[in-house]
């Protein structure tokens, strides 16, 4: 299976089945999609002995590539995070279901009574890289939300991510569900993923989860509609009216809570007014909790901070590093995040509800934040149950991906012999 | 103006000039995006003896060119369609609103409260044929939903469209909004159209206003996404519990109405039960209205109907024409349209809930009706006002898409000091 034509042809061949899959699904009742995900976490835990094994299987063969210890880690199942995944298998059964309902309804003049109501997007396909519990949380969605998958996980995670899917399909088995609804790119092959991208016909949208290479590379090469974000360049503007208190403690909990994800803050920016009155704590803050700061212009002169170079800003370090800036007010920190954010997340600290307003307005990033942690941005924290990821796109998902923005809707129209005239 | 590097730099600068609108758009209150539209109509209104003479020029051109009547007719602008241009203006700018709804708002156990509002999607492409008001109606729907827009008509029409472009831009100017909220692309020649579809930086949605030709290069060759249908290949299905006075109603209307539009029934589908109970009534009637019946199996026996090849099903006639079959059960029915439709609008006539309950949940057209016509397919008929077009693809836009199907949205967050455990 490494000939691109054999590869071309398998993609093909899995995309028509999880066409014919989503067919089904699509009016499958909630309590079967939900059985099928309960009974693939009691499949999960019964078997975790086995998922340890296959997931030993990668971790040597990760060993022999001389993959870095955070890769590693990313990488290996323990009996905890085989607890997680059972639990998040379980968690998003037990979320409402999101199809079928009415989004909106209303009778016109000609008689006719219009129903706008939630249906499945179709066919996904996930393509993610070493965390081998993507296979789950991933399929878990797309099951929810009525819609057929096709995983293609990383090369490094090929037999974890092996064990896992064959728990969900006993899920599917046991509930009586198509197998064809979840299913796993066989091959390390990374032809398959270049297939995948194409697949116009067959896959109706894809998500990629992993690093911005691969994120970058799905995004300029798909053909296939994406649902990503490349980085997550948050800011923290804190306003001439910001409380002090509030300031510190969103200002370090937003850089140091977690630095890995998406949602950590990558650039401080201080409002003149509130470094005249305040002076350095934010900055000093950040430096006792052991961050660098890399610090532009008047900040720079603060011991400890290090001189920013230009590129330090509109990057995202996922460290515990932060850029730093004074700006002019409100109007300088919105000009400074058109030019530099990436359309993530960005948060205002003021008191001022004029200024506040003017920040939500003037800004079109997906989550606009006031006087709270750029470390929010996590569809757990919005009541979403679990995502599949943070789309920082205009079309259709934005912000944090759940089930419910997995699905699409259609209208239904009901008459009574009504014609127009 | 004929180099394709000069074009390609031409649409990056309008792309550039739109994105930059854009973002004063995605602010500038309500009242003063009306205004625009109000004094364009007035301004449309009053020249309206300039726009005839600019037309003239694109009749003679298009005589020259040797183009058909329907085309010429398309094309061609009098008194009564410059004042259809000046109700759609004023109609659209009394539209309420889209923009800055609160589309749903809660409060989550941390403290936060977020809100997801309405925002604008950013800048629109359209591109469209010979029909020159499409210039004002496009424009008028991106711009009411706080939109930039790049408009490209087509050749025939370059002096009309050119002309109500200019009101239309009068219209921004008197209401003080950036003239380049709406552009209109100042060549006829096509590699314009190529470079649109590939500037994903600047340009957030395609869409493309015409026939198979126009919308069938769009879809395979957008970089950017487009929300279009390429087909209406919409299907009536009589139930064997159909009442025959509605059936008989709905089918003379879905097909006759009016055939050039995308809501025109092309197939129709006859319960074997039904047939077996009324007989040849709806065929006959169709034949005594003209209709040319092309009809498979035993209906082809039926005097006044002409035999069916396989290329008459999943065919898009937009005439006097329509296919016809008899099926088995809304099953037969619901396996056909799988098979035949383009996910457009199909219309069931039943009496029996259970039956349609069955069609509208296993059939995933944009538009699913019952006991109504299938010409009821259309933005003003449920209730948006105008529509820039019908979609058929189930991101984002779906069904009739109006100046609410041209926003995205955005989430607003607040706390109060609020940090991540």
């Amino acid at each position: 299976m490494t000939d691109t034509q054999d590869i071309a042809a398998l993609i093909d061949e899995m995309g028509r089945a999880a066409r014919a899959a989503a067919t089904d699904l699509a009016f499958a009742p909630a309590s079967q999609r939900a059985r099928a995900l309960e009974l693939a976490a009691d499949v999960v835990e019964m078997k975790r002995g086995a998922i340890m094994s296959a997931n030993a299987r990668d971790l040597a063969y990760g060993r022999d590539k001389g993959l870095s210890p955070a890769m590693m880690d990313r990488l290996m199942l323990d009996e905890a995070r085989i607890a997680g995944i059972v639990a998040g298998l379980r968690a998003v059964a037990a979320q409402p279901d999101p199809l079928g309902a009415v989004l909106a309804e209303w009778d016109m003049p000609s008689g006719l009574h219009i129903r706008r109501v939630r249906t499945p997007l179709g066919v996904i396909g996930v393509i993610y890289e070493s965390r081998p519990n993507v296979t789950a949380d991933a399929g878990a969605l797309c099951l929810k939300s009525g819609n057929a998958v096709i995983l293609r996980g990383g090369s490094e995670s090929f037999h974890s991510s092996a064990a896992i899917h064959g728990c969900m399909i006993e899920g599917l088995r046991g509930a009586g569900l198509p197998e064809t609804a979840i299913q796993l790119v066989p091959t390390r092959d990374r032809e398959a993923v270049a297939a995948m991208l194409r697949a116009v016909a067959h896959i109706d949208v894809i998500v990629p989860r992993g690093g911005k290479g691969l994120v970058g590379l799905v995004q300029a090469e798909a053909r296939v509609p994406v649902f990503a974000h490349l980085e997550g360049i948050c800011h923290v503007y804190v306003d001439g009216a910001a409380d002090l208190d509030k300031a510190r403690r969103v200002v370090l909990n937003a850089k140091t809570r977690r630095t890995g994800i998406c949602g950590a803050a990558e650039c401080l920016l201080i409002d003149r007014a509130f470094y005249a009155r305040h002076g350095a704590v934010l900055i000093t803050d950040l430096l006792a909790a052991g961050v660098e700061v890399r610090a532009a212009d008047e900040l720079s002169a603060i011991p400890g901070t290090v001189e920013a170079s230009p590129e330090d800003f509109g990057r995202e370090f996922l460290d515990m590093i932060i850029a730093a800036k004074l700006v002019d007010g409100v109007d300088g920190a919105i000009a400074h995040i058109r030019r530099y954010g990436s359309s993530h997340t960005e948060s205002i600290l003021t008191e001022d509800d004029a200024v506040a307003d003017r920040f939500f307005a003037r800004l079109d990033s997906a989550i606009l934040m006031r006087n709270a942690s750029t470390q929010f941005a996590d569809g757990g924290e919005f009541g979403m149950g679990a995502e599949i990821g943070i789309a920082t796109g205009k079309l259709h998902a934005r912000g944090p991906v759940g089930a419910e923005q997995l699905t699409s809707f259609k209208y239904l129209v009901t008459g009574d012999g009504t014609i127009r005239a």
